[in-house]
């Protein structure tokens, strides 16, 4: 008996039950599960693949809510019988293969759009490499005491206080910062620090899936508050603050909302900071990619404006500007909640890297960070109108967009009747990955049918092949 | 009017409230908080300070239980009239200065007695630099994607499963290791996913203080278990485990006693193991400095003799092999908790620095951590007998040892009538940095007289200093 092997990758933008869920549709669009197929328990799986029950629970809900599964009372669940429309099983070998995986192994399609990272290609190696070698002789280390400070290095606080101070408004000082792993770390730590029995956050939907897995993990429940095509929907967080007492905090990315690219309007914008003040709830505002803007002046951020009467945590990510394995990001936050996230940052793993922390601050004082800002700008500017003109001469008829302003990603809406779960899994078989509006939802059934296209990882000859794929597998699911 | 500004080092290895306390004590002894002086109220002082409310209160229990404040019941916290034997306060030219701090400042002494931490000086910063840039040049940074592994590179994994099985018997491999940020975030990581309502761990008094900052951050009440000449007292856990329900897991430091250094002996392993098979708790073993061992053996640690029928968490840590600013650490799991916990890393900050594990896997593969492990052992057991031979030399009426027989501290018990929290404030006046026990206990008050001293980052000059000092402080105390 063979057994079905998923291949899940755990490192991606995704949480990991989307990502199982995909791997059985993609079993079972491949044939390698059957219909009327029994699946094993969720125990069970969760046991063999090594993770939590309830993320197996949600991955077979995932599908249920698809239609690719059927889950029978007291029965278990079940490949359906009847599976969506014009999903023929492609024959197989493998006949009612048991599910199961010795490992979750990593695997890697040929082509992504990424969720919206950088190029790792362009990374200023030579500079890193050289700042990181001066940290690690020069006197600096070595100052700093065998254990360093858990807000992150003083040189790079003063670096990030003076950038955000200059680009983005705040008034602030290096004591104002906290240094953080990515932007990730830094809502953890905010989110845990607002948490209290039965408290709730409210974030954008569809919004970042990484951050509602950071509030959850911090003990705080999600509630999702509708975005459209002015960003978050006022009228409908101020529904849900008036009705919901537990409700602490409000997460929103009003830049460019992520994912669909949009900028918070200015009506808006005010309208938030006066709902923070009535209702006394705290603004989480995760500005991710604000250096990159192409048309236009960047919009300051809230926390420019919000003074002192608005609690506030600004939370921005250097991982933008060099690269997603090299885990820096930052907070800001007023004194009485900073102390407390880095005492927790300390609790959880005492400091940073204070070596790259040292190293990213000379980058920043000498220039060689906005040098690169600067060049790659220009690069993922022109990746952006390539894929825009590739997409409206290939997939004009099937799809819609406006071009995004700023940032790293496009949001695609798919034409009427089109499904952007199957259009993605079919492109998954042809190598190409391609993330559909439901993974980032927190309730699928009612995702938009649309696409985050991250473009700035792709140059011009792997554009247009991503382009072509992703026509490719329009034709497929027709 | 005078403000009374704290230096506090919230980068040290001690908990920010005792930090705090002690800088309230230097501040009388200094003389600039005078007796009867009223202090002002927690909740201001540590919006003053960013920090969080509790921790202001447990600084001012601790310096109350210490006999250097008064609580006044509905009055407040005041400078105690009746200060600890033998405190003159040195006249001083602040007249009852309010007690205030714009900035929570950090400030380094001259010479550090550290808990424990290796000498960065030795850190071989040639070859780290060299593999950083291969690594950031080369093709496994792109390989892996833009983002990578929450569990953590997979070359740095399969690196530690050889070295743990080859030096600590394990029997694991790569998809056995989830990498962490040091040994801190693997305790967080193993600690919030075996919380629940209610739930508690057991952890040695005195104990590693940071382990119980993380455990309480992750939710759990942390309860002592006494510490003897033989490590944790197996009578007192069976008490604590049959009486207690609620208990859900063991931190223990088995091979040397964290701060006491002893080696939990052959029997107490055997008695652990079975405790914990029977009542079905789960032991988190903390190996944390197991490459330095001078005499004997190293003694293998629970985890090579555990056998599928006991659930331990193996944590163990590269910081003191490298740097404590190099943050990596690891956890080895049965799968059922490794998966959780690579869930709930990924929420907290997405994933490692994976040019600095790449780094040091190949570091590892190509044989130049083990030469730099070689070399800086010699320098460590060297550094270890300078110290015992001063100690005896200078201090041997004052305290006692036994020589250690690995790690890198050494743990000083006090003669009759001594006090180490005076002791250790004169010398923190003379520039001199030394741990008392009660910084290592969850209750102060029944702390033994005792000090830590780290020893491995002070080389010759620097520890004929150092213990000049602490004599010179033993003399102001008599």
């Amino acid at each position: 008996m063979d057994e079905i092997i998923f291949s899940l990758e755990p490192g991606g933008a995704r949480p990991v039950f989307l990502e199982l869920s995909e791997a059985l549709i993609a079993a079972i669009t491949a044939g390698r599960l059957r219909p009327g197929q029994r699946l094993p328990g969720t125990r069970a799986l969760a046991r063999t693949l090594g993770l939590n029950r309830n993320t197996v629970d949600a991955a077979y809900q995932e599908a249920v809510l698809q239609g690719w599964l059927e889950a029978r009372a007291s029965s278990g669940t079940y490949v359906a019988r009847d599976l969506p429309d014009g999903t023929a099983p492609s024959g197989g070998t493998a006949k009612n293969a048991p599910v199961a995986a010795a490992k979750v192994r990593t695997a890697q399609p040929r082509l992504s759009f990424s969720d919206g990272a950088p190029d790792v290609r362009l990374l200023p190696v030579a500079e890193i490499a050289r700042a990181l070698r001066r940290v690690l002789r020069g006197p600096d280390l070595r100052a700093s005491g065998a254990y360093g400070d858990p807000r992150g290095a003083q040189a790079l606080r003063e670096q990030l206080a003076q950038h955000l101070a200059a680009q983005r408004g705040l008034a602030i000082d290096a004591d104002d910062v906290l240094v953080t792993r990515g932007s990730q770390m830094a809502l953890f730590l905010a989110a845990r620090c607002l948490a209290a029995q039965g408290a709730a956050i409210a974030m954008e939907e569809p919004g970042y899936p990484l951050a509602a897995a950071a509030f959850r993990a911090a003990g705080l429940r999600v509630v999702g508050v509708p975005v459209d095509e002015s960003g978050l929907s006022l009228t409908a967080l101020e529904q849900t603050v008036t009705t919901d007492p537990s409700l602490r905090a409000v997460y929103v990315t009003p830049h460019h909302q992520y994912p669909t690219t949009v900028t918070l309007g200015a009506t808006r914008r005010v309208a938030l900071l006066d709902l923070a003040r009535r209702h006394d709830f705290t603004i989480i505002e995760d500005d991710y990619d604000h250096d990159y803007r192409y048309d236009g002046r960047p919009v300051l951020p809230l926390g420019a404006r919000a003074g002192g009467d608005v609690r506030l945590v600004y939370v921005g990510s250097l991982s933008k500007l060099l690269a997603p394995g090299l885990r820096l990001g930052y907070a800001v936050a007023p004194p009485e909640l900073l102390g407390p996230m880095a005492e927790l940052r300390q609790a959880i793993e005492r400091q940073g890297d204070l070596p790259l922390e040292l190293a990213v601050a000379a980058l920043m004082r000498e220039g060689d960070l906005w040098r690169h800002l600067r060049k790659s700008r220009r690069i993922y500017e022109d990746r952006r109108d390539a894929l825009c003109d590739l997409l409206r001469a290939r997939l004009g008829d099937r799809l819609a967009f406006t071009k995004p302003v700023g940032g790293l990603a496009l949001w695609a809406r798919l034409g009427q009747g089109q499904d952007a779960g199957r259009w993605s899994a079919a492109a998954a078989a042809q190598g190409l990955a391609v993330t559909p509006a439901s993974a980032f939802c927190l309730h699928g059934e009612t995702a938009p049918q649309a696409f985050r296209l991250g473009f700035a990882g792709l140059d011009g000859r792997e554009m247009a092949e991503a382009v072509d794929l992703l026509a490719r597998a329009s034709e497929e699911v027709r």
